[in-house]
């Protein structure tokens, strides 16, 4: 139904998203909100045609999918608030002395757009991360133009998307080429996006394969350029030990939640459980397993999803010294997720890398510590994670601050007594972390701060007020926070 | 005199810069403030044997060196300020909400240190862009231990630094390990430090080909670390009609200077003149040159550079169609400069790529256009730069909208005005600029703002405010601007 695109015709598109930056980098920050926000407009605009098409593409539930809509469009809706209000901009102004000698410079920086922007979709997040989820919505606010590749898991859905954006920007009559929606179900066109001379960064959620191959692809090029590839964790949830004794049947209670939501199909899964050997451990495996046997497993996301899931479910269960705890009684071989916990030792942990891959979807892994020391190992062997959670009272804090240490070099996010799923969105959400939680630990996926990505400093040296960007002109005309020698101030600069 | 450090050393000095890190992180900011300003008060009690010193290994004059000492303090003490200002955290906090379904949970965020930094300075700047210069002030500011690789053209002044440094380490009680002089003249020494498992970022200034090295070395690593490499530029200068009608002495004795201080080896010589056919363009040139005949050439930084200097000039100014207008008269082959000023067409410029690359020393090559379309095509096919410069009137301006637009492309700073030579150690300094300029163009090289290039942010969901950091506390005790619900603050947070 939907035809990959031609190397041809992609050459044809990208001229015209390059054309078009050269308009849209100059658009105001209002225009920008603008079209963010009547992109979200027309969104909502699609109606239940958009749920049912997504439903039938992702067997999500009804629920869930609206949820996600709400939430693609408070995203449009907030980083277009974000980007007219200017703070991102990180506009800074050091006035010139003439009296010095050498002479000082007057010089002002803000940040401007990167250029077009490559953004590959996630397929467990059909509208959030995909066509116009955060990535998008981040260039757009940015300045860049975007090419979005339709994921080929609801390349339906993509499209009804797509056609969404492009009514917005013909409305807001935005430059022809400001988003391009290209069909490639094939990985080549991916990389020939990757590669190509009009593309200046790309936006990628999605697993670690396809993140590291895209990320090789552009540190390679002649003229490399930013890969931001959120690339999913398993999300470790350090379960000390007095807050187990107290509160064991509240943490079995958000776990089993946790862990089987969506069919655990979120990178902020909590794919792995680490605790110290105890009674209270006991306890709180009984109850984990029997809020478990409540659960109604459900469908996948699509068929490939389903086969890796179970392949790496049973690579990991698989192992030596792996146990398992409770599985789910659907059967094999079917599209419904199989829950699954299993268990292992600390010590056959420490030995196994295997253990330490994500395996996306319901399945979590209980790691059994001797002791404090053991845990702290754990801990230090960590990969790069997008969270790590800590269930823990304030004498469990007080015990451990060698673990806390650690596991803040090892995450994004560190929540405490909560549960990892559920990223909410807010400027203060770090969705990043070390690698191969994503390439670029400096960045976001998650939050305004997330268009920081797509945008670069430029000084402009000794300019006339007249042709400075409103941004920089000394009447701040835009009423943005802005640095003027060293200080933090929305005040106008006095030239009288 | 100064053996290669093996392999062995290496593996037991980056051991104990890792373990330095877990201890450094941990300081306050006016403890890393106070740490850079003894780095500062040592390099300056290093008095005048430092200066002799380097003037022995790179030919740099007296005067010129006092200066650049003045500004490796001057960077130490100005981002020691702004570290402890604490606007570069970007803190972040987003109040939580009990009553929204689903709860809406506390989140604060800030940067923290990526880990041991290794910095590799360079040989023409041998304080501030060398052992204790940008990179490592930066380095330092953000949390992070320093591995610095001495640079062998200047290894004695190298050694004199980094003694002040662990100097300033020791008064100020500073975890061993944080910061480690290594020797290695081979390359594989360096290679060894950018795949070391301990290294988590990597600052260099210098070559293209250094630079793109060690940013493929990083990449290509199972755990990818950013690379911020400033690799140089041509720095192309603009000359419009009405400037260069107005104004052609004006520029011809800035250019003069600015092509020949300290024998044109900056990253920022402009190393490219473009105008339009004219005769004032005649008689620019014919000031520049008679400028130029009064600057007796001085010796460059070593004979390394001296003969590149001489291979690479000779290779531009031998391509077909390009005229040599003027030539210093000391002999080929002595390791003084030897001034030279060429010339092109715009046609030819275009079809050959040759001419757009920098030749590092005291030379230009002026691009004559036939009209101000072949100018913009020029413009159009610039590599990315460190600066451009725009010699121009305001009526040049406002005829020049398409060029200023593409130029504002191509570089991280733009000049009105002005020589790209002089780069002012400000906040609002961008001292960087699209590939090849830098391997990052969202971050700087020069400014507080490099501290970014060593920082990543967290995020801290739910904690409470007894173990949250101090910069992220309700109290703000620590008085630093942070953005609370989306405002700019200074306020303490109300949580009564």
């Amino acid at each position: 139904m939907y035809t990959d695109h031609s190397i041809t015709e992609i050459d044809t598109l990208l001229a015209k998203s390059e054309a078009a930056f050269y308009q849209y980098k100059k658009s105001s920050l209002k225009e920008r909100a603008h079209f963010m926000r009547s992109i979200a407009t027309e969104i909502e605009a699609l109606g239940e045609e958009l749920i049912m098409t997504a439903q039938k593409e992702t067997h999500l539930s009804e629920e869930r999918l609206h949820a996600e809509r709400k939430r693609t469009i408070f995203q449009l809706n907030s980083y277009a608030d974000a980007a007219e209000q200017g703070n991102w901009l990180e506009a800074r102004i050091d006035l010139g002395d003439e009296d010095r000698i050498p002479v000082k410079p007057d010089l002002r920086k803000m940040l401007v757009p990167l250029g077009p922007v490559v953004v590959f979709g996630a397929s467990n997040f059909p509208f959030a991360y995909s066509t116009a989820g955060g990535d998008t919505a981040c260039a757009f606010a940015a300045g860049c133009p975007v090419i979005v590749k339709a994921h080929p898991a609801h390349v339906e859905t993509s499209t009804l998307v797509a056609r969404a954006i492009l009514a917005a920007a013909d409305k807001c009559k935005m430059p022809k080429g400001i988003f391009t929606h290209i069909y490639g179900a094939d990985f080549k066109v991916g990389e020939y996006l990757v590669k190509h001379n009009a593309v200046k960064a790309v936006g990628f959620t999605g697993s670690y394969s396809g993140g590291r191959a895209l990320f090789d692809l552009a540190a390679q090029r002649n003229v490399p350029i930013p890969v931001f590839a959120e690339m999913g964790s398993v999300n470790p949830v350090f379960l000390l030990p007095d807050k187990l004794n107290q509160h064991y049947q509240w943490i079995a209670d958000k776990l089993a939640y946790s862990i089987t939501q969506d069919m655990g199909q979120f990178c902020t899964n909590p794919g792995l459980m680490i605790a110290i050997k105890s009674e209270a451990l006991d306890q709180y495996v009984k109850q984990l397993l029997v809020n478990l046997h409540e659960i109604t497993p459900s469908k996948m996301l699509h068929k490939g999803i389903a086969r890796n899931y179970i392949n790496n479910m049973q690579t990991a269960i698989t192992q030596r010294h792996v146990d398992v705890l409770y599985q789910s009684d659907n059967k094999l071989g079917e599209e419904d997720g199989m829950v699954t916990i299993a268990k292992v030792s600390g010590k056959y942990f420490l030995t196994n890398v295997q253990l330490h891959q994500e395996v996306f979807g319901p399945y979590s892994l209980l790691v059994e510590c001797n002791d404090e020391a053991e845990m702290l190992k754990v801990a230090e062997r960590l990969e790069g994670q997008l969270t790590t959670t800590l269930m823990a009272t304030a004498a469990d804090i007080k015990n451990n601050s060698n673990l806390i240490n650690v596991l803040t070099e090892k995450c994004g996010r560190l929540i405490m007594n909560g549960v990892p799923t559920g990223v909410e969105v807010v400027l203060s959400m770090q969705h990043g972390g070390p690698f191969p939680a994503c390439t670029d630990s400096r960045f976001t996926a998650v939050g305004a701060d997330g268009i920081k990505r797509f945008a670069r400093p430029v000084s402009f040296q000794n300019w006339t007020n007249e042709f400075l960007p409103d941004e920089l002109k000394n009447e701040n005309p835009l009423n943005i926070w802005r640095t003027v020698n060293n200080q933090l101030t929305q005040a106008a600069i006095d030239k009288a």
